[in-house]
C-alpha cells in the first residue's frame, strides 16, 4: 500500500467546493461504502460526484498533488470489492453517476458515445431506438455502469459472438493519475498511432486513471433469434453439443449457458420464476442463436436438436416461440446470481478453463470440495461457451454460510490451485478488485505482475488511484 | 534516441555464440537492412536467427545490460520502417525467421498457437485443413511473418466483420526488454487477471519487447462466400451502397474495397490482370459477403445490386460465379501496391476517417493536391467498410517520383492536417514505425505521448528495444 495522506478538513473543504453534490460523511454516504455480497465495507473521507470530465481531472490533480486516494464509483455492482476500500487512510470516492449523458448516437459508424456514468440499459436502449445492438448484457445491467463495465472489462452472456467489454469500445476519455485528460473519443476502425492506452485502461479497475467516456461499438439488430432450454446428461454432453451447433451455426451463436439443477433450486426457494423444463434436470443448456430467417432458424435447430436426442446428448428441451417465453428462459438464468446471494455462498468463484477440460475440471472440482466437506452443495453454472464458470460452493440447505466459514480459505485455494493446474484463469470477468489481489501474484506469470508494477509505478508515482485495488 | 552503445568485437563474438546462423555483415545482412519501397537503408553490426524463445531471452538480456539497440524483424514487409534502423549506434537484428513452427492447432477451441516466425499464410493453411478459418488477410501474406503483423497490429480486408490483428489474437509469449519471458499462451476467451500486457505489446511495433509466440482465433470457414465487383459512380454512392448492405446483412459482410480507376491502370502497365468490369470505371467496390446459403445469398446480392443500379449507386456489376472469378477480383485488388511500388509514389498515406466523412474528405483531399501541382496524380483506394483509405500520390505518366522530391513533405503534411481536421488517424494500419515518428508527436494528444513514454522508460528503462521506433 503506497504512502498516501489523509484528506485534511481543508483538503474537504477545496475538495467539496470543486463539484456539486459532494457528500461528506454518514447515512448519505453509506450506499457508496457497500458491495453487493455484503462481505466488505468502503471507507472514504467523502464521496465527490463530478459532472464532468474537467471537474474529474480538477479532483485528481489536487489529490495526485496531495498523495490522496481516489476510488472511482461506478454502479457499485462489482463483486471484487474493487470500488471498496476498507484500509488505510480514508481516500476519496469519486461517483461517476451524474456522468451519465449519451452524448452522441451515430448509426452510420455503428457507433455511441457515452459518459461513465450511464447505465448499462439505457444504452442498450439508446442503441435499440437507433435501430442497432449493443451487445453487452448481464445480470446487473439496470444497475451498473457502462464505466464500470469498462473498468473491469465486464463479460455477461453475449460473449461468444460480440466479445468482452473491452472488444466493444473503440475510443476512451480518461483522467489519468497525473490530472491530464486522455482524450481519445474518435469513431475509427482502424488507428495504429502508438501504444494502445484503451486496451491498458480498460480493465485496469480504476488504478491506471478513471475513464470518464467511451466510444462503444454498435452491431445490427439480429434479424432473426432463437431461443431454447435444453435437459443435458451433464457437462460433457452440454460440451459436445457446443461443438455440433458451432459446426452447423458458426458464429451465430451468441450464449450457450450451463446451469446446475441447484442453481435453478435456489431461485425457487426466493423467486416466482417459472421453469420451462420438467422434472428439475441436474443440468440444462440456455442457448441462443441468431441468423435472418425465423422460420429457417428454427427448422434448423430442431433438426440439430432432434439428432442431439437420438444421441443422448440431450433429454428434454424447449424452444421459446415467443418473446415472453425467451424473457422467461433468461430470467431463470439471470436470476441465478440474485438467489445465490440471498443462500448466501461459503465461497465463490469466477473461473474460466479451456473447454475441452471443463467436463473433467467440474468432476474433479466436486471431488475436492466433497473431501473438504461432503456438507457442502456447489452451484456451478456460467458461459460455457466462453470456458467461463461460475462455482459457487454453499451450506447445505437450513444452515447458513457463516457456519462454514472457517472453509472458505481451504476450498478457494483448493479450486484455485486447481483451475492454475488445468491452465485456467481465477477471474474470468469479474476482474482481481481486492478480494483477488493476492490471487493475482500466486497464479500469474511473475514477468507480468513485474512489468504491472512498472507501468503502475510510471503512471500513477503516488499510488493514489483505487489504492490497494488490483496491486498490493 | 537513448544513450546506446555499439557492441564491441567481444559483444559481437558473445552474440555470435548464442544462436546457430548469427550473420555478421555483408550480403548476407543486405535482406534485413532493406524495406519494400527502398525509401530507408537499415545498418545492423550483427544479424541474430534466434530458433527458440530462450535464446531470445539470452540475447535480450545481454544486449539490456551492455546498452546495445535491438531490433526485431519479421518478414521485412513493414511499410513505416519499423524494420530498419537507419541512424545510431549500430544495433544487433533479431530475426524471427526460424521460429516458424505452428506449436499447435486446437479447433475445438477455435485457437492455433504459432510461434512468431510464422508466415501468415502458412497460418491460414494450417487454419484451414483443420475446418478453421484464420481471418488476417493482406497483401504481403506470402512473406509476412505473424510476428510482425501482431507488433503492428495489421489490418487487411476482412477487418470489418473480423477486426484488426490484435481482436485475432488471445494470448501472447514475448520477450520483455528486461530480457523476461512474458508466458501468457492461453486459450482462455476471459481473463481478466490484470492489466492487458498483451493489447499493450501488440501494436508497440517491438518498442516494449519481442513477441515470440501468440495464440490465435480461428473461426469457422463461412459456409457460402459472394464476391462481386461494381462500378460505382464514386465514393459518395460507395458509401452509401455499404449501408445499403448493412442494412439487409449486417455482418456478414467481410470486405468492402473502394478502388480508383489509376490504380487499375497502374495495375495494367505491369501485370497481366484481368478486369472484370469494362470501360475503366472512375470508381469501383469489391465486396464480399458470407452467409449459409449459396444460392439464397446470390439471389439476396442480385436484388440489392439490381435496386442500386435502379437508384444510380452502381452503373455495372459482376458477380463472381467460380473460385476463379472470385480469386480475379482479389488479385486485381491485390496488385495494387505491388503497380503502385513500381510506378514509384511521391507520398503514401494510409489513414483513416469516420465513414460519413470519407466523400467529403476525398473530394477536399484530392483538391489538396491540384492545388500543390495540378501534375500530381493521386491512387485512392482501400478498405471502405473500415474506413481506411490508402491515399497515394503519383507523378504523371512519363515522370519519375524523384523529379517530385521536393513536393514530398507538402502533400504530406497537407494531407495529414486534413485528416486530423476530419478526426482521423494518420495511421490506420502499417503503425508508426520511424518513418511517422514525428507525426505520432504532431497529430496524438499530448497526454498520450506522454503517458507513452513514461510506460516506455518503465518497461526499457535503457531504449534499447528497437531505438527510434515509434517514439523519437
Amino acid at each position: 500500500m503506497p504512502d498516501l495522506n489523509e484528506p485534511t478538513a481543508d483538503d474537504l473543504s477545496t475538495l467539496s467546493a470543486m463539484v456539486n453534490g459532494a457528500v461528506r460523511s454518514g447515512d448519505d454516504a453509506a450506499p457508496y461504502l457497500t458491495e453487493p455480497r455484503d462481505v466488505a465495507r468502503g471507507r472514504a473521507a467523502l464521496v465527490l460526484r463530478p459532472g464532468n470530465t474537467g471537474e474529474v481531472a480538477e479532483i485528481v490533480n489536487f489529490c495526485a498533488a496531495r498523495r490522496i486516494g481516489v476510488v472511482p464509483y461506478g454502479g457499485g455492482t462489482g463483486l471484487v470489492g474493487g470500488q471498496v476500500m476498507a484500509d488505510g487512510p480514508l481516500p476519496v470516492v469519486v461517483s461517476l453517476e451524474r456522468m451519465n449523458r449519451i452524448r452522441d448516437v451515430i448509426p452510420e459508424e455503428n457507433a455511441l458515445i457515452a459518459e461513465a456514468g450511464v447505465i448499462l440499459s439505457d444504452i442498450q436502449a439508446a442503441a435499440h431506438d437507433a435501430g442497432r445492438l449493443f451487445p453487452l448484457s448481464l445480470a446487473s445491467e439496470g444497475s451498473c455502469r457502462i464505466g464500470g463495465n469498462l473498468s473491469t472489462n465486464a463479460g455477461g452472456v453475449q460473449v461468444l459472438r460480440y466479445g468482452n467489454a473491452r472488444d466493444l469500445c473503440l475510443g476512451i476519455e480518461a483522467v489519468l493519475p497525473n490530472g491530464e485528460i486522455l482524450s481519445g473519443l474518435k469513431t475509427l476502425r482502424k488507428d495504429n498511432t502508438g501504444y494502445d492506452l484503451r486496451h491498458l485502461l480498460l480493465g485496469a479497475e480504476g488504478t491506471l486513471g478513471i475513464l470518464t467516456a467511451a466510444v462503444l461499438k454498435l452491431f445490427p439488430i439480429p434479424q432473426a433469434t432463437v431461443t431454447a432450454m435444453l435437459a443435458v446428461p451433464g457437462p460433457s454432453a452440454a460440451t459436445t453439443l457446443l461443438h455440433r451447433l458451432r459446426d452447423l451455426l458458426g458464429d451465430q451463436i451468441t450464449a450457450f449457458e450451463l446451469i446446475h439443477g441447484n442453481g435453478v433450486e435456489f431461485v425457487g426457494r426466493f423467486h416466482d420464476v417459472v421453469d420451462p423444463l420438467n422434472g428439475f434436470p441436474a443440468w440444462r443448456v440456455l442457448a441462443e442463436v441468431v441468423g435472418t430467417d425465423q422460420e429457417a432458424l428454427q427448422e434448423q435447430l430442431e433438426t440439430a436438436f432432434s439428432s442431439a436426442f437420438e444421441d443422448g446428448l440431450a433429454t428434454d428441451g424447449v424452444q421459446a416461440l415467443s418473446d415472453a417465453q425467451r424473457q422467461e428462459m433468461w430470467k431463470l438464468r439471470e436470476t441465478i446470481p440474485e438467489a445465490n446471494r440471498k443462500v448466501g455462498a461459503v465461497s465463490s468463484h469466477d473461473i474460466s478453463l479451456p473447454i475441452k477440460s471443463l467436463p473433467e475440471f467440474i468432476d474433479e472440482a466436486n471431488d475436492v470440495i466433497s473431501r473438504i466437506d461432503s456438507d457442502l452443495v456447489t452451484n456451478c453454472f456460467g458461459h460455457l461457451g466462453d470456458g467461463n464458470l461460475h462455482y459457487n460452493v454453499f451450506p447445505p440447505k437450513g444452515r447458513r454460510n457463516q457456519d462454514y466459514a472457517n472453509r472458505k480459505m481451504e476450498v478457494k485455494t483448493a479450486l484455485h490451485d486447481l483451475v492454475n493446474a488445468y491452465d485456467g484463469s481465477v477471474s474470468a470477468e469479474h476482474g482481481i478488485g481486492r478480494f483477488k489481489a493476492a490471487d493475482l501474484v500466486t497464479y500469474s506469470d511473475p514477468a507480468k505482475v513485474t512489468a504491472m508494477r512498472s507501468i503502475k509505478a510510471a503512471l500513477d508515482p503516488a499510488g493514489i488511484m483505487n489504492p490497494g485495488a488490483v496491486l498490493v
